[in-house]
């Protein structure tokens, strides 16, 4: 495998752009790539996962995706990291091909969640044979025990697990159970794991225990102040790291009261970016107009805030 | 729509065949086709659904499967239905299409799951997308909460649903709520719907409060006894269908109590047919060489009994 | 022990009637007691259960309501069953003592559900030193798994309970689990176990499968309705069953729609019965008088109907 | 009120010391808190909570062992907490009245948890209630949503909480959500609560956003480590602290893999500090020796480790 361009800082788990009729609208995707370097500082992108509604996507839905944000990204882009996770294990190989074909830097799996019988060999396997289809490029693990209920630890799937897939590169870590994330760092002695934080909401708890990176929805708007709640960590400032994960929170606090999902993600990013992202797909359903007014009466209340 | 042989009695939840390296074996089906009729009188399938391990498999694979069961069923069964389900609605839709154009007699659509968040008006929305790719066949909904964590009644849904999806012909209705059963049963007071239970173990109860007919996987192996009960039942003799139920659910509990998944409906079904299903596909995992040995102990201590 | 009357048909369990200030009203469960006689044909009751508050109570009000009752109920009352369970073991223990000494005609036990790590064999030993410290009345153990979160199987625990507990009577049945059900009266065979069912809204299900009776909030005021409904079970005529379960199923439905708790029962039997039952004691609150009202007409709506 | 000794640092979570018989211990108590002080630096108790077993004790029993608590600490504890909370409301009340009468440092109660509609403003009356009986001392609100299925969020609680509660001091925080965390401490901009943490294995996380000490079982037998964590952290070395952090982490998950309930925790107790916890009470069981031994050869191997 080619030497990797390491992934560190803020990764935006993409929205899928849809127009009125919920078809994928491919045409702003280059703009979006530069709102996130220009606007937020976000250079990495992970594609078609949960806030991407990939599962709700057709398979040749997903790979134009994938080709669309690996080229415009070009050159720009630090990483473009494809999910490749399917409930279906050939549909997902597939997918895993068809991302190293086309120049992702990576890809990354959840967890097949329809049985709930999973049990971790039969999860390392299903990965292997996915990761086995892109032997050139770096392989994440999505670890979300709480929207898959499959309820295997992250530190137990770590054990040996580069004598099983040699290309795994992390895990984006969906949790708020600190002890499995601490336990991972404890074995992540050497590097050589990447350990993504999923919970964007408490990131400052999970770069205390020594996370490498970030991987979520709310970087997409709320880039710029995760990046200062960075430098501020990294500086040993913690008191002003506090600062910066207080203000995502109200935010995110105020916006979660409303109810918050993918369809809710989709209409904040609208708000804030003035790209459109139009409305989610089926079964999900648009927020409501009172929703929008709400958020952006306390974004404009929130935005001249001096650590905003 | 052209007018539709009514579904009645036990339909069998199929079993997908593979082989030893996890790929779909299409060459048993015809065998298995007969086994149903023959040994466990029962001619009606539900293809593609839980139990078959749709969810696991490709679209193309899925297609495969329905043409197979739908030409080897052909004058022999009564129903094949198709289950179309998937968490992607364009897949779904290109399902229900290939569904109607093979001649299936019906098809069928679970709530997609990935996504906790959907509403009754979305959820049917959903289903209604589906059902129009398939305007000359019924539509059945599959009702399974427990499974998909999607919590909306089955009576509220029934609600004026016709006039949303005028091919609904009924649900596959696979939970233990009976007071939302029975109140899907008032609503059929016109004997518009097909109610058909799910929860086999316990089918007795719900034949009681009006259930048309019932869907499962343990008709594949336990059609007789079952059919023997809804005869009893039938002719109102409660005490005999009693008998019946207690002798499926004696099996049915010790199963469970070994642990009950799709990969072990596999190992009974091979087990007592003789046709050789095969493992599970990842990620499910194949069961041990002892279950087999208790399942068929068992199952020899039980097939003399005067009631089986 | 001395014979025991059997517990047959229904059983009320009961409401505590609370003054405004959430004190006890023992003044009303004399005319409580000719209510369910006269009005509902219930001439069995389970006091300071789940629906009468019994662990919202001190250990003083407790005995005092028990005492009310077996004093209120003698000559009248078939049976005045005493919840006794508690989280704490001691206290259990004297309730249990206290009402074996007022001359109640059996005690009921929860599984304490603080810790939900209790195993088959520590509930049993629990329940054991309760039921000897009332050795001459029937015992009997309150499955509500769904409520407890302990979920062991109702069949396992009566295996060999009575050499464990000599004087265990029965269960009173509260789960839509019918395959455990089923287990439970199949291995009755000798009718040595009452088997009271506890989810009112499916006894029909329940008296299919082999119910002894049953235990339930709503017979203290669904109770004719539900009588008529074992009478037609009794003689054969399930159709006429279905009727009586159709119509309590049609008002819980409207009830649970609009949310049902132990405060939602208060207000349904003040309403209903005419008796004032008062608040629940907190941490429940009061039902709002849009609750009410709706309720009113609601029932007002059907008390004409043929089988109510 | 009188001013209070401000609550910081690490408070014991107190196990209740019984005989082989499940009766308390009291013998004990003068030499755990002399074991406390002096082996593990821990100079307050939260007595009768989760880990003392208070829900499993008869009132009678919960008040002797308050008052043997503060008796024994007297002039050496810096605080005995007494929980008080309990299912019945006038229990709790009782209890509160009488841990004022014999001079406790202050109150704790946990949302009463049988049932579980229980809104935020029930639950505040209930708190109050119980706060109103013991006026001259601190008042703390023990939230553990996870184990009482009362999903009311602790920042909402805040709101207003000190004109509703004049002795509300705090919360001991037993959640993993740190997005409502992180609000409490926004909202302690005064300093006015004591935000103590509760979730041991992940305190580092917890101080980082701010937590004001913290409470827990495992500083029984792990407080020296954590005291040292503490110290590395308030002097900015998070290096260090984590290195604490990653040490308790190593052993707490080495022994939750083996199942971890409070019977697990005085059989730990026992081990470590030589004093005799004795069995847990009914329903809870007691450990396998192999527990026992599996864990003693952990902390034989991990104690000689430099940092514990």
């Amino acid at each position: 495998m080619a030497p990797q361009r390491k992934l560190r800082g803020l990764v935006a788990a993409t929205i899928t752009p849809m127009t009125q009729d919920g078809e994928i609208n491919l045409s702003v995707i280059g703009q979006y790539v530069d709102y996130l370097i220009k606007e937020q500082g976000v250079k990495s992108v992970f594609v078609n996962g949960t806030t991407g509604e990939g599962l709700s996507l057709s398979i040749q839905e997903r790979k134009q995706l994938a080709e669309e944000w690996v080229d415009k990204g070009k050159d720009k882009l630090d990483n473009v990291i494809v999910h490749v996770g399917a409930l279906s294990l050939p549909e997902s190989k597939e997918l895993a091909k068809h991302a190293a074909e086309i120049g992702a830097d990576g890809i990354a799996v959840i967890a097949p969640c329809f049985f709930k019988q999973v049990n971790k060999d039969a999860l390392i396997s299903f990965l292997r044979e996915v990761a086995f289809q892109a032997p050139g490029i770096p392989f994440y693990y999505y670890h979300i025990p709480q929207l898959t209920g499959i309820k295997i630890c992250a530190e137990e799937l770590l054990d040996g697990i580069k004598d099983q897939i040699p290309t795994f590169h992390g895990i984006k870590f969906s949790d708020r159970d600190l002890l499995d994330f601490g336990r991972c760092v404890k074995k992540n002695d050497k590097g050589q794991f990447m350990l993504l934080y999923g919970v964007d909401e408490q990131l400052l708890s999970a770069l205390t225990l020594g996370a490498t990176g970030a991987v979520g929805s709310t970087y997409n708007y709320l880039g710029k102040a995760n990046n200062s709640m960075l430098e501020a960590f990294a500086s040993g400032d913690l008191s002003l790291a506090k600062k910066y994960q207080f203000h995502t929170q109200e935010f995110l606090s105020f916006v979660t009261a409303q109810g918050f999902s993918v369809a809710h993600t989709k209409a904040v990013m609208t708000l804030i970016s003035g790209i459109p992202m139009g409305p989610p797909r089926l079964p999900l359903s648009s927020v409501s107009e009172e929703f929008i007014a709400k958020v952006k009466a306390k974004w404009e209340s929130m935005k001249h805030c001096p650590c905003s």
